[in-house]
């Protein structure tokens, strides 16, 4: 499949991930909603597998990969979520997985990848090519490489937690106003953004992104893809991809409303509400959706809002200067 | 109702409580299943509304109250879950509630009480006497007693956790091997062993405490309840009550399998577990059980066992101090 993905290929993506990946639920906090005057529901993906969505694209691409390349491993770079979503589903199925990561990237996350089984080959963010890294290793090995958003696959997988939402919220018969998610390279708002508008066409897909590194916002304005200046140094690391991804900004050119952004001040601030409130451990990356609600950049007022919580694989020392604004 | 619960109590406090507390999801973690050899499912009641399960069992007490007793008000004596349950039911059914709390009560539970617009009266928990505080109340106002645990609508309504959880290994038919929740006053494990053996008759079903306040493990030994030395002096302070509850017991005492115990250390040990691969945030005495089964109390090896994370409302200062832990 190398067309753009379509609804029918993030229901097909759930039934592969079936069984596998976690349904995670679909919370709701009386501060949360009292605070934002609207009604807030929460998409917890932090309470997936290996503690981010990333494992239901992984799972959904690896799955598809055929038996006589399975031998040959898959090489994957991510600083961090990718890197364990693929680790494990390489795992499930057999499939020996080597992962390039920066060498910044958090401890957990390195960690999570070596608990896994997967090979680590570390490079360095502000100089190093961790594309050029991992395509010499696919061309050394006849490994196949899994990209962590440009790919049909995996924007589907990751959609399926959009399916899921839209799911929950029509068996509740609740409308949706509005879907706000985080966007690195753009694959789990691109997925998640077919299934939520083939439910509720008329809902608002907003992208949230660190500040700084807000290459959809600028892009969706622009009608075309920009790139960010710098290409470090946010704590929301999980999320500061340089430019949207060529096949998720397909669909995300036409199905998100804008783009908003939160500092990363913001973003401890929201990581020490969701552990006041929601008793959930978000990552500064993985909050980022919901601390653009805190800071007041989209209008929750008599509205109802899904905002995805996207993983919580954060360093004990960051963790504790969040809970610091408790 | 002054009789005994039964199992019909609980699924009618089901359908009372339906759409107020929320339905929990039922958890599974990969690294945990590995560390303890078996398959562990987790009941995370942290995410139950005010941050505990207490929720549960109030909203079904207080539902009960006939109309002309609502304007007299409700009273309540809790070391801080039990005390937000009730605040946050009195709130949706419009009854003014008084809170009779100890002084050494964590200031998150004191401040959720008042932020809910529940009445806080203070006492000392070595010297007071809370029965008799809440007693002088309820007399000069007239206002009904939610007592925490000796009461069939708070058991059948704590129970409803209990219940949601055989649901829903019925309906992936999941066999369960054994049960293990935390015991302070003794109704929420009371109502869930209910629920569980009604559906998994040999199931084992194990009271979690504190070491030193085992005075579940040491009634069910003796064949009658009897009473811990010590009554205050834990971190597990939402479970340190010092004697079974009557009402429970009764049931407790044919239900139960035995008593485990977990120290401060155990369990701040479990919470940094918990932070770290199930991105919840438990507090002590709602970790609890967790731990007892961390520090090897419990066999898990090639048993499918359900624990529950009954509460996630915790100190920051103490949080810190587990997180040191990862």
């Amino acid at each position: 499949m190398s067309r753009l993905p379509e609804y029918s290929d993030i229901t097909d993506a759930a039934r592969q991930v079936s069984g596998e990946a976690f349904r995670t639920p679909l919370l709701e906090n009386d501060v949360l909603n009292e605070r934002l005057g609207g009604r807030i529901l929460i998409k917890p993906e932090c309470l997936q597998r290996t503690g981010s969505f990333k494992f239901r694209g992984a799972y959904n691409r690896l799955s598809r990969i055929a038996a006589d390349d399975k031998v040959k491993g898959v090489v994957a770079f991510s600083s961090g979520n990718h890197a364990q979503g693929v680790a494990l589903a390489a795992k499930l199925l057999g499939i020996p997985a080597t992962i390039v990561m920066p060498s910044d990237a958090p401890l957990v996350k390195i960690d999570g990848v070596r608990r896994l089984g997967g090979i680590v080959v570390e490079y360095d963010r502000a100089t190093g090519d961790r594309e050029a890294v991992s395509a010499e290793i696919a061309g050394r090995t006849g490994a196949t490489m899994v990209p962590s958003y440009d790919d049909p696959f995996i924007i589907a997988g990751q959609g399926t937690a959009g399916l899921e939402v839209a799911e929950d919220l029509r068996a509740r018969d609740i409308p949706l106003d509005q879907f706000v998610c985080c966007a690195g390279g753009g694959g789990l708002i691109a997925g998640c953004g077919l299934a939520i508008k083939h439910h509720f066409p008329n809902c608002d897909i907003w992208a949230a992104e660190p500040e700084g590194f807000d290459d959809h916002k600028r892009s969706l304005a622009a009608g075309e893809r920009v790139s960010n200046e710098r290409k470090s140094g946010s704590l929301q690391d999980a999320i500061i991809t340089p430019t949207p991804g060529a096949l998720p900004f397909q669909l995300n050119r036409n199905q998100l409303t804008g783009g908003v952004t939160a500092s990363d001040d913001d973003t401890l601030e929201a990581i020490a509400f969701i552990w006041k409130h929601l008793k959930l451990v978000a990552e500064p990356g993985g909050a980022t959706a919901f601390a653009s609600l805190l800071n007041g950049q989209i209008e929750t007022s008599d509205k109802t809002t899904v905002v995805m919580i996207t993983g919580g694989n954060v360093d004990p020392a960051i963790y504790r200067q969040a809970l610091e604004r408790v």
